[in-house]
């Protein structure tokens, strides 16, 4: 018998993958969680039928949604992320130097718990790090409570439906830029410039009539709709694409490197038209 | 009913596509040819079991293979494209008034034919264009017969099984060489930098070891494996890194731009990896 994961990403359009082994499945509070083994990815975490994250392809998020904006502040102190209990963004972010308290704001408990167990190498610093300060609470209710304290936030969320939905919304932006210090940056997932152009198109504008500086980028994921995924960047002093590039220091990453950091804003015509509109 | 169109892009994973209709099929004399009618990508080209275009995404890929090395050649006259039969990569070399004659080898005649009727719009050159020369033939033999001859030379082949397989071997890359005149490029489509890493370092050392200057880059195309495809540019003098950008003309493009040209080159570290081994 051979067992195929399909997943519709939109409804005419999806990927499918070779499954040896469902190793966990439950319904949690806020979302239907799996964890498979596919011969392609190797581990995959699925949440609400969606892919969040693969052994293969993980490193490209995660370094991707960390370093661009933490080589933007000369100096991040404090940093929090919203969603991401798998751990995979905090990973990265301890690898700087200057962090002195990476904050993860998971609304999902369940998340953090089988990431820690299915897939300990994008959940290693979730435990044990002095500078971890991990949370299972609403990000929304995390950032209300601590306003102007954050160097660097994080948007690292599921797509918008479900529990994420108010992830995406204006007045959430507006809480980060109210959660940021006065030279703070927020960077947030916001989908695929082929198959969600209206969100990215519209979540730009509205970071945009609030920071003086919003910039889209993009990256290569293969198993997240039509490979292509963006990130929103929205700054309050720094601007990612006046970094020095000789300045970025080599960080242990498979992606990101210091000539990626300015080269993934160049984007397609059709990519950079969506922040136009 | 709902018909979906599922394609196995490698033995473990695919992706499966909603179809409203099958408008043709064929066995050619060289390969399985369906042209099928989807919902998100439009109409689809399928040659042996993969996708080759849609009506959605084919302007990365023919842009992407033509503009790069024709805007590094300083004064392209003459220019090849082997295989390439729907058309698309000669409807983008057209573009450029320097084009004297634009020549397609495309060995499958019924790959011409049909895109003529079914994807009128990306084989919109292919008739009434005294600049374009069109030929059913063995590009190998082609390339053979015409030493000297080319300025540009574009491998716009299927993948390396069937018909292709050829388009892949060092010697096929050695007789390009011998088909260029002495500042003549190369550039040929190289798949996926995340399923046929072999493929690409095997190609890019072998172009290495014939030509002065090899460079990999990659463009993002949701239907094909993985959604990154790679090409490898192979040049005898003009190295498309040293290409001015303020002197790119704007080409009605939707992909394709200066800034594009020179950003594509500035890989992922496991891509940039693939060149080095």
């Amino acid at each position: 018998m051979e067992l195929w994961y399909t997943e519709k990403q939109t409804e005419d359009f999806g990927i499918t993958a070779k499954i040896s082994e469902t190793l966990y499945s439950e319904q949690t509070e806020f979302q239907q969680l799996d964890i498979i083994q596919t011969n392609q990815f190797g581990r995959m975490l699925v949440l609400d039928g969606c892919v969040m994250t693969t052994d293969l392809d993980e490193f490209v998020y995660h370094e991707m949604i960390t370093h661009v904006a933490l080589n933007t502040h000369p100096n991040p102190k404090k940093v929090l992320v919203v969603g991401g209990g798998d751990g995979g963004a905090i990973r990265e972010i301890v690898k700087h130097a200057s962090v002195e308290k990476a904050v993860l704001a998971e609304i999902d408990g369940g998340v953090i718990e089988h990431s820690k167990t299915y897939f300990p190498q994008i959940a290693c610093e979730l435990t044990g790090n002095p500078r971890v300060d991990v949370q299972v609470i609403d990000g929304i209710k995390h950032i209300h409570d601590h306003k102007g304290e954050y160097d660097v936030i994080m948007v690292d969320s599921t797509d918008p439906v479900g529990p994420a939905v108010g992830l995406f919304e204006k007045g959430f932006y507006q809480g980060i830029y109210d959660a940021l210090k006065p030279d703070g940056i927020l960077v947030a997932q916001t989908e695929s410039p082929w198959f969600h152009k209206e969100l990215i198109s519209r979540v730009f504008k509205d970071l945009k009539s609030i920071f003086p500086i919003t910039r889209l980028y993009t990256v290569s994921i293969p198993t997240y709709p039509s490979g292509l995924w963006s990130f929103t960047i929205a700054s309050k002093k720094h601007d990612p694409l006046e970094v020095d590039a000789s300045k970025i220091k080599d960080l242990d990453t498979k992606y990101y490197s210091a000539d990626i950091h300015h080269s993934v804003f160049k984007l397609p015509k059709f990519v950079a038209d969506l922040t136009r509109e």
